[in-house]
């Protein structure tokens, strides 16, 4: 691969020499600089000046930390990430941050420091609400998946970014570590051992298993729009005011449903861990999001539909119910995966005392079975929200 | 486009030097050559020897014959069309022509003569039955659909197959020509005058629009498996003993029912030509396609199903249940079409006299329209014949 050819990690003061040849500071800056990546894929750089402006290079790791350099990993996502970035940016740009520069050979993207916010998981985690948080991810989302999909663009433009976004070897860490490895009794799994007889009630459960097998089918063949691939509530920012979206690096053209089923079951997995009086603030984001999403989505169907079938009465209804159903049974699989599977969320880890953290990712996987079994049958947010009440704690 | 920089339409004398120096006749072989296409994209000579061995030579022309070269088309078809052949005939080679030589810049295959064999229409056109025909393509589908898929291939695999067969330009004329223009009162459209009632029905059936408005999303976006993509009576050659298919330059990842409803539906519409007594053979023809497709498909999943929820209860069942579901409604699209629409077939064209040849096209759009609203009730080739047997003739 030609792109591997002078490719090397930048250290902390080669990242300074960048930011100060790319001219993003005025000339005199003296300049320090931060590894701050908390990641497992990636190096980030925070360089500010003496004033604390700050700018944030993030640089593409040939290798996943998780399991070390022997798993190499594309670096080519950085062009996608960026990529991804720039097409969110083209309608949705109030909820990505600013792009720079990026050079596909050293994998990098100099962009918007966005420190003054917080990731919105450790917020949320820290009990806070951030108020706006549901309406904004609806905007983002309602603007972002239409105008990337087929009713938006010529169908041939579409198939270009189809191309363009061809992300397989991040698509692979989400078939085998979302979508398969959960399901079976496989080495990468990782959970306490009281949840084992849950588990192993998971890997017998055929019936569940092909529900997981239809969404996993979405996931490898319905290519109807750009999505995010990762929206949890780590590639947030927020404060009371703000969102932004970050690290689009699994960014494909894949099922509508997708990132709302996501972003749904990880406020699923705050709300779990908070006492009951502090849950609603998180059912009501979700429902606010979907209703802004699919007002967004609406909006643009109306004024900016290409497509001629956009015009045909109960299409936009179709396509909504659709999208709503597939992104409830995404939700159920991703807590599924995040309870059981590789990749944790700190929401149900932090847990204390332990037998309170056992009791909530049993809720959990209740939870996430009941979403893909029934996703059919439910229609609205709130449903999600009765679901996830009478989801008993044994 | 760099391919354009030395490409030029072949004559019959320049395509008889390039068989000569492929080396595909013997030294002093005397060649003939005559151009016997009668597509409208393709220029095809015939070459042969004086023992009458025969060699095919495909170019590929830079516009749309049917529109005048005002319309033009990429060459890159050719690439699409052998590459396809070669990967058909790695499962299924018996019912694919050799390809012995390919040149992407004259946009040129090198193929085996075929001429042996008919073309299915123009045989079915006669009254011939052609006994093996069912069989051979369900075979042929059972393997081709299969081995290209998600469930036998490493899906890293397959989305670079998904690349490589990316193709905007033909897929647009199916978006336009299929799924679109005869749904609306367009100019493209051509029918009799007798039949503009029903047209004009069509046009205003929102019922049936919503419907193919799915369909037509499925062929934009359910990237399932390497279809043919024209698979009409047309593109298939057959004798009592033999069928090949050929033709696949609208080959791209698409649903999986896409090819066996196109050939059912130019089945019925011959059919529908046909004195009754002669139309079961045909009916048959589409039971047994369907069941060997069906047997084939189950065969390699069983055997060489790559994905692990292969080996889930009920996973297979689903599949082969969509992808009927799916067929049943793109047959539907394809009768109205080809009887409204602006490709027609000589199987309903030439019916004699003109009240019965619009009696027969009457039929054909109630069929259509009938297939396309019902087949989620649909779930047999039985079932299809009942609805072919009942449409009532007016």
């Amino acid at each position: 691969m030609s792109n591997y050819q002078s490719y090397e990690p930048l250290t902390e003061s080669a990242a300074v020499t960048l930011a100060l040849r790319l001219g993003l500071f005025e000339e005199k800056s003296v300049l320090s600089c931060t590894e701050i990546g908390d990641g497992n894929l990636n190096l980030v750089f925070r360089i500010t000046d003496q004033s604390n402006n700050g700018l944030i290079i993030k640089q593409a790791l040939p290798y996943a930390k998780v399991i070390g350099e022997s798993w190499p990993l594309t670096l080519d996502r950085a062009r996608i990430e960026s990529s991804a970035m720039l097409k969110q940016a083209e309608t949705a740009g109030e909820y990505v941050p600013k792009i720079y520069y990026s050079d596909e050979t050293l994998a990098i993207t100099a962009m918007e420091d966005l420190s003054h916010l917080q990731i919105a998981r450790a917020g949320l985690i820290e009990g806070k609400d951030f108020p706006l948080l549901g309406r904004h991810i609806g905007e983002f989302l309602g603007k972002t998946l239409f105008y990337s999909s087929d009713f938006a663009l010529n169908p041939q433009t579409k198939k270009q970014l189809v191309k363009q976004f061809s992300n397989p070897e991040l698509c692979k860490i989400t078939e085998d570590f979302v979508f398969t490895d959960p399901f079976f009794d496989v080495e990468s799994n990782s959970f306490e051992d009281e949840l084992r007889p849950a588990a192993e009630a998971i890997w017998n459960d055929t019936k569940l298993k092909l529900e997981v097998a239809k969404l996993k089918h979405k996931f490898l063949t319905e290519a109807e729009t750009l999505v995010h691939g990762d929206l949890h509530t780590g590639s947030i920012f927020a404060d009371d005011e703000t969102t932004k979206v970050i690290d689009p690096e699994f960014a494909y053209y894949g099922p509508t449903g997708f990132d709302y089923g996501h972003f749904t079951a990880n406020l699923l997995m705050n709300a779990i861990s908070r006492e009951e009086a502090k849950q609603q603030v998180l059912l009501d984001h979700i429902e606010t999001a979907w209703t802004v999403f699919a007002g967004e989505f609406s909006k643009a169907w109306e004024k900016d539909g290409l497509e001629v079938y956009t015009g045909i009465d109960g299409y936009l209804s179709f396509i909504l119910e659709k999208t709503f159903e597939d992104a409830v049974g995404f939700a159920g699989v991703e807590i599924i995966r995040r309870t059981i599977g590789l990749a944790h969320v700190a929401d149900l880890d932090l847990i204390e005392p332990h037998d309170r953290k056992i009791e909530a990712k049993i809720r959990a996987l209740e939870l996430g079975k009941k979403l893909v079994k029934h996703r059919s049958s439910i229609k609205t947010p709130a449903q999600i929200a009765d679901y996830f009440k009478q989801v008993p704690v044994r």
